[in-house]
């Protein structure tokens, strides 16, 4: 299998399937792809041949069949591995997983886009001063605060699973502006920084290096 | 099971669930809350009581256990009834199934911004001036087009499945504001129309007789 993904450092999105897949311990090709929102780039050039959306991340699978979008990778490693819990065994559970990703999956904007994924950077000020002035923030963190806080432990329903991947990005978010959680949450966010598929992620994206302006409206540089 | 809606005439997401379930022929008692996104509203003291988003659609099982979403709704009733054809039989086409349906649940946000579902009401000037003034909106419906265009007939897999209940607001859309699509494409927008379920949604609708203005962009009276 192979994995396209952008930059580490800001693609939230890609990170959910990979760090899936490691906790899996499914193996896969990364391909990672340079972020370059310009027309006719070779991000959309090479997305454009494989898939219909051209973004990122997708899964193309070792017969060339290629799946877009992070929960139908899910479902679709849940259908290809039916051995490995990529969702909660328990009938009930699996359902309250779902729901969390897909409400993660069309919500929480404001948090999405006041507080972009960028794993390199430090903004705790400004993360204080859009706590202060967002209400919208504060109703998305809040909520955030009550799902990590729901955690049976380690992780949300017990072992890592796809809604903990889903949740891997928002736990970057929140830990680089400095978000304000209850011990409860905090508790879940370390157990997820620890994860060691996270921990991977993390370490690859500090090492980058790069500078996307697009993804960066706090900085004009590093 | 209780399936909690909004207005018919205008609640797409709440469409979704419902013209499925009428096509699996599943039971089920439906609760209609009028939108009212005033605080403290009916509306969403009602689904504050059952979930922690307050948004329709929810599902309600017998056993009293909540599921939001639509897409973790569609999931639930394809792990309670495998007899059922919620997604395709083919492993491949049910993974472009779900890729097709979560490409919906967050994406085609310039058609759905200046688009809103009114079933009972027709807009083809305004939809004439927005497919000329909006690059975006051209992009979304060619995208729109391409999917429509893809289905093997009479719907997307053959059967009315998931990912048709998931497009039949965006048909709802495309025929009110009188959009522009290729022979193919509207084939498979009068098979829509014409299955069941959509029927009887779209005759309930025009039955309402309400006017929401937080969902008349473009009107202040019936």
């Amino acid at each position: 299998m192979k994995l396209y993904i952008g930059n580490k450092n800001y693609s939230s999105w890609s990170m959910r399937p990979w760090v899936l897949l490691k906790a899996l311990d499914i193996p896969f090709e990364e391909v990672m792809l340079r972020f370059d929102f310009s027309e006719g780039s070779a991000f959309y050039r090479t997305l454009a041949a494989i898939t219909p959306v051209a973004k990122v991340p997708v899964l193309v699978d070792d017969d060339g069949f290629a799946v877009w979008d992070t929960l139908a990778i899910a479902e679709y490693l849940a259908d290809r591995h039916p051995e490995l819990a990529v969702w909660p065994r328990d009938r009930l559970e699996r359902a309250r997983a779902r729901s969390l990703c897909a409400e993660m999956h069309a919500g929480f904007g404001t948090l999405r886009s006041l507080c972009p994924m960028n794993i390199e950077a430090f903004f705790p000020e400004i993360g204080a001063r859009l706590m202060a002035e967002n209400a919208k923030l504060r109703t998305d963190l809040a909520r955030i605060d009550a799902i990590f806080s729901s955690a049976v432990g380690p992780f949300l329903f017990g072992a890592f699973g796809a809604v903990d991947a889903y949740f891997a990005p928002v736990v970057m978010r929140i830990t680089r502006f400095g978000l304000p959680l209850s011990p409860a949450a905090a508790a879940y966010v370390a157990s997820v920084q620890q994860a060691p598929g996270v921990a991977a992620w993390v370490a690859d994206a500090l090492t980058e290096q790069d500078f996307v302006a697009d993804d960066e409206p706090y900085r004009t540089q590093r």
